[in-house]
């Protein structure tokens, strides 16, 4: 068995109404900022999967993703593979994503 | 001036109540998913930021993450270039960060 963490990145699909981003576009001018534009906001859910291998970890989370972390009909997802893979059989992969800072 | 799409991902800090995280994990069961844990909710935002180059969009972006997106006492956010830089002066950089599918 090995764990692996993933983030599963919810957005709104093209054309959906997204009110939370037309607020952030709303506060801009307030804040003095200007040249941000086509702001959309969404959910990104960080989780740590245990499972046989990589392969395995990942269905998990698209079955979950699919099926309780997005609503198919408005919101697209990406499932994104996060620092803190560990093993315990063998050992991690050389390249387990990194997270961007 | 060149253009930069960028994702901000806001999180709640470690030790922080995650009452949507709580939430999922709950419905684990239901959906006869199991080794799942550590499910952390937060948010994603992405954006479009026109400024005279990559630099001064980052500076945007970290001052729009700082004082509205993400609130600094209970969440921590990270900055994520992501696909469609463009520009209308000089040609993109030739590593604009790609999309994790």
């Amino acid at each position: 068995m090995s764990t692996h963490r993933f983030a599963v990145n919810v957005t709104p699909k093209p054309g959906i109404l997204d009110p939370q981003g037309r607020a952030v576009e709303g506060s801009l001018d307030h804040l003095g900022i200007s040249g941000v534009t086509a702001v959309r906001v969404g959910r990104r859910v960080e989780l740590t999967v245990e499972a046989a291998d990589e392969a395995g970890a990942r269905a998990v989370v698209e079955r979950l993703a699919g099926e309780l972390l997005a609503n198919p009909l408005i919101e697209a997802y990406a499932i994104e593979p996060i620092g803190g893979a560990s093993s315990t059989v063998s050992p991690p992969p050389a390249s387990a994503g990194e997270r961007h800072a």
